[in-house]
């Protein structure tokens, strides 16, 4: 156990980066005052921060699956824009009694998720470099870079009235988790795997990266972030055309979020009372679909296309565009305003 | 005056942005999943953050200035590289009080240093994304992207034994500024101009980027971040060469911070006592002489080459390298330990 304080900065550097395995793209790696990589293509750019206390807490922190987060959240908004990942730099504030060997899983965590996409994707995603810095608060800021070929990149504009609506990975599912966390329940032995799995899609969230490959051309492409209704509605309102989402085709997401859902609904409410179970399935059934509409975080992916016989490989259809603008649940008008750092 | 929590997050980023004006690079620019660009040439990236309460205080803080700080500290980077600089991806984390205008304010700061960068070298700089989160601490996490012509890049490694060492922009200031500013001295409206014009170097450097055009092919180069002996020291390490540095060529920069050096001398011992005025010159001098051969972040550049008969415009020859390892002044061994952010 050796905590920051008693090493140097450019000790704690050759540490953390010894788990960096360099791409074939790296002309200089870290260690100078910049990475000079060869790229491909257009370069694809996206920054991403996870700040303690605002996207996680001391009391839940695991530094790998902290790092699988941090990856993923980024990884994920360089491929929905049709390109493949290219490298990281990671930006670390961490406090000075920070032990060496969370770090180190922080990196591990990164490393792997880094891994994972580009087994998924085909490619290399080093780390190119970053920089370290002592806080009192832990915050995390990863930049992911990409590149696409000209005109091959996929944004949010382009979906047109009478394209089908398709979802990759899941949705809800880190959402549950969060509010499991909050109820204090990560703690409880008990606890069924389906719920611990939620708690793990919010801690370490692992993206259908694949599935974007399956995908090919979409006409428009979004990483949910801040949940189905706010980040379709972003594509409902760059491309001027009405979302409208098929409840039914939710349902197996909202199903599997039931457990949850009464899990919770039992803290609350207390077992005790035999009466209400209409009631309280109901309820069960509202929340389990609002987190499914507005639970971010476990990075599915939503595509717009022309409708295919059947849905690539990972995609399920579950509406379509029309002429119009916002969102609607079978017909019925979605707030759209989802998550937002500063409340509004 | 409105703070962030009164409005929405995208609001927030739409008139923060207002302030930046697009390159022609940019394909994609801020708003989608991640932003696309056209490059030309080998990618050269570099992160760092500015972190509250490590990097500047609340006490001394200046929005638009910090802003100025941040985007110098990551353009600096690029530019030592031999790099042309292509855009920024700025995170930013800001309590929820922060107020609006502030913020526009930071982004000011940054879209000015960057439009002065882009005018010394002849590029567009562009915010081209980034993200905004709340937090307890204002963490400003930046990358600075930049693209460079093949076998162009200029690093740290290739310095020869016999290669003159040139020094550009200024070193010491910075650090000198710091130490009046925990002197508390930047509230005294009596401050002598050449004393608050060093505070100013700390608060906001602005490095020489057009230098870097003026020195041409350098064998090696850095950004004097940490202070001229551990740069110094970082390529004579990287090239395996020791870096002989002649103490008469730094004289100017020392006799410009002895006003500083007498002004902290004298609060500190008191203007009381008549004796040992020798005493205090001396060490007024060796005080000057610590910043500018330990202090960082005036954001020099310091180069490797063969010797000119002149020097490029805006560099001074303050050294040579000779076969061996290690810094020296004027012979005798300097440490190269520098600054780190986790003590030793």
């Amino acid at each position: 156990m050796t905590r920051l304080s008693e090493l140097g900065e450019s000790h704690v550097l050759e540490r953390i980066l010894s788990h960096n395995h360099s791409g074939s793209q790296v002309i200089i790696g870290p260690g100078d005052d910049a990475a000079v990589t060869a790229v491909d293509g257009n370069l694809v750019s996206t920054a991403d921060m996870l700040v303690e206390n605002e996207d996680f807490t001391r009391a839940w922190l695991d530094w790998g699956r902290l790092g699988i987060k941090a990856a993923a959240q980024n990884l994920s908004d360089v491929c929905v824009m049709g390109a493949r990942p290219h490298g990281l730099l990671v930006s670390l504030a961490v406090p000075n009694s920070t032990e060496i060997e969370d770090l180190e899983a922080l990196f591990a965590g990164i490393v792997a998720e880094a891994g994972r996409a580009g087994e998924d994707l085909g490619c290399e995603i080093p780390i190119i470099g970053g920089d370290l810095s002592s806080s009192g608060l832990i915050v995390i800021a990863i930049t992911a870079l990409g590149t696409v070929a000209d005109h091959a990149a996929i944004t949010r504009s382009d979906a047109r009235p009478g394209d089908s609506i398709y979802l990759a990975g899941t949705i809800g599912r880190a959402a549950a988790g969060l509010d499991l966390l909050f109820a204090g329940v990560d703690g409880d032995a008990e606890l069924d795997e389906s719920l611990t799995s939620l708690i793990t899609t919010q801690l370490a969230p692992q993206p259908d990266y694949a599935a974007v490959l399956q995908m090919g051309a979409a006409s428009a492409m979004i990483d949910v972030s801040d949940g189905l209704s706010t980040d379709v509605g972003r594509i409902a309102s760059a491309s001027g055309v009405h979302a409208r989402i098929d409840r039914a085709s939710l349902q197996e997401l909202i199903d599997e979020l039931l457990p949850a859902a009464r899990h919770l609904a039992g803290a609350i409410e207390g077992a005790q009372s035999g009466e209400g179970t209409a009631q309280a399935a109901a309820e069960a059934e509202e929340l389990a679909l609002a987190w499914v509409l507005n639970g971010g975080e476990d990075h599915g992916f939503v595509a717009s296309s022309a409708q295919f016989d059947r849905p690539p490989v990972g995609w399920r259809r579950i509406g379509e565009m029309r002429v119009g603008n916002g969102v609607s649940l079978d017909g019925a008008p979605v707030p759209t305003s989802g998550f937002s750092h500063f409340g509004k």
